[in-house]
């Protein structure tokens, strides 16, 4: 049994108990309560010793006695049943999917998705589970792979150095597949596609035993879990190359301690041992990088970050400070200026070097 | 040798005589002229025959005789001299790179990357070929392609039912993938990645001998382009399943007859045969769709389209009237209503019976 069989019947199980006692109270003619960690912001906090966001211990009882809470309590049922007949016919949803097929339900219809996206939150923390584990995925892929890294989905066994240029696409399902063989030893993320593909091109994945993941910005969840679990899976270390913007940092930032918002469920997201291996503001100087002038937006947002917790180590305040003196910010495909190899030629086994403390000779 | 390999050829030998002609204009004590089609809207024509825009015969001549063209002129023989190089060395780059890369130019480096890429348009206007053709692609990767289909990128051989559910993602260098074997008979592609997800789990691909396109909204430059080839090399029809909104409406018109700011390239990229299949207005009455009020904006786009030659055909106007009587919109995941199989299994084979004449048996 694969990892996304045990969650899912993890999911199913508490599905059921919650099922069960809703049933119990009803035919003990006692209105269902319902007993929801609090996701509001007093209930968050930053875990020193695991480095991301959890939720504290707040939480809220909702009541069907209360009128006001009858219809939420309705439509919670409503979704827990729906995520069971997905978990058992082996199926998943997309949640505006999800949004839609309550039209159809005794509950009635929800009045957007931001309604019945809470709902399946509020199932997520009272579970600790996932919304995959559930059987609803978010409607966008994750990032791509490519490198020595072999999958099976369902009967499909698939090399990610064989499914093109592209990759590997880090399906919404990505729980649900099997990470048979990694022959890489370590793993580059890389913020935008224009850098994946030089990657591709110059052989980087080869010349540096590296699975390389093309982000496209922000990171999925998909991309995150993923990440999670070749780090945790393989051993592997991860590295994260961005922007040298604070977009760039944060993009970096959420793979390594989570975001706030997702705090309930971090433990399965947050790489805290990745390392944000540049841009960065020194890489500006030593490189003389062409650069932008920081905008006003990037000012506020370094200034922001300088408070965020996440940010609270040497380096990052070193670099954050640079940077707001710099007055500067630079893109990842800037090293261009030095040819279209130099960043993986030059730049790159420079910052493995200064991670890893070994030379990677032969490279050039 | 490959579709792309004789591209590029081609592309190679406009950039030779380009440069030959500079050579022997200098030899010559004669400043360079460079005649490069106009492609301002007073030149851009909807062609009525081949059903896409076009250029007209407008050009420009740039003399670096005019002191305030030498820079320009110096430009695009610069990026004329990179592309040479790219292709020499069987490289891609991307726009963004090369906007980099001029930084060591002896033309100097380009204010922004917007200069850059119109000294691009130029050369391909006035070579008449794609800018991939020249070795530079854009950032962004094509779309999700989930089928019976084999196809092989330099020594690889893809089978796009082994990529995984992701399926097999269209390089940003579509052209220099040869396309060996498709044993599907049409192509649908679909506005959301959701739907995709549908239809990949449900397996519509196997059910109808279809190749599943995932565009990810609006479709990208190569996304057109493997659609085109598809069509032209297989002889298959292209079906779009996009949103009953006049983005929607959009996402699939730009597939069949291209938009016209690539009126100078819209005879690589448009698939004039391709049919939109819907979501039509008239599905929203028809199949009692969940739907939202149209916004001032749709309105407005709406009205756009009714005056835009390529909505000019009986099946578009009537049905743009009828969306704005209606004052509703529905998206493609609004079947969900009736349960998560029923765009595959009633709506999929309904439309498909319009447009092929023929029943889909047996698919219940």
């Amino acid at each position: 049994m694969v990892g996304e069989k045990k969650r899912q019947k993890k999911a199913e199980k508490s599905l059921m108990t919650f099922g069960a006692e809703v049933i119990k109270d009803i035919s003990e003619v006692r209105p269902p309560r319902l007993k929801v960690p609090s996701r509001s912001t007093s209930n968050i906090f930053y875990d020193e010793k695991n480095r991301y966001f959890v939720l504290g211990n707040k939480y809220g009882i909702r009541s069907a006695a209360n009128i006001k809470q009858v219809k939420k309590i309705a439509q919670t049922i409503c979704v827990a049943d729906f995520c069971k007949e997905l978990i058992e016919t082996n199926k998943f949803a997309t949640l505006r999917e999800m949004y839609y097929t309550a039209e159809g339900w005794d509950s009635g219809p929800f009045s957007d998705q931001g309604e019945s996206d809470v709902v399946l939150e509020d199932l997520e923390a009272m579970f600790g589970v996932k919304r995959e584990d559930l059987g609803l995925v978010p409607e966008e892929d994750g990032a791509a792979v490519y490198g020595e890294l072999v999958v099976k989905e369902d009967n499909a066994v698939i090399d990610a150095t064989k499914a093109g240029r592209g990759g590997y696409t880090i399906p919404p399902t990505i729980d649900d597949v099997e990470l048979l063989k990694c022959k890489a030893k370590r793993v580059i993320a890389i913020e935008t596609m224009g850098m994946y593909h030089r990657f591709v091109q110059e052989r980087a994945w080869k010349t540096f035993d590296a699975l390389v993941v093309g982000l496209k910005g922000q990171a999925a969840r998909a991309t995150r879990r993923f990440l999670k679990r070749v780090h945790d899976e393989f051993g592997m270390p991860v590295y994260l190359f961005a922007d040298g913007d604070p977009f760039g940092f944060h993009i970096g930032m959420v793979i390594i301690s989570g975001s706030a918002k997702l705090a309930y469920i971090n433990h399965e997201l947050a790489v805290p041992d990745a390392k944000y291996i540049g841009v960065t503001a020194s890489d500006i100087i030593n490189y003389k990088l062409p650069t932008d002038k920081l905008r006003e937006l990037d000012i506020a947002r370094l200034k922001q970050l300088q408070k965020d917790p996440r940010y609270n180590t040497e380096f990052w305040q070193g670099e954050i400070k640079r940077m707001l003196e710099l007055g500067k910010k630079a893109e990842q495909q800037a090293f261009a200026k030095y040819g279209l190899p130099y960043v993986v030629k030059e730049y790159l086994p420079a910052k493995l070097k200064e991670a890893e403390g070994k030379e990677f000779i032969g490279l050039k």
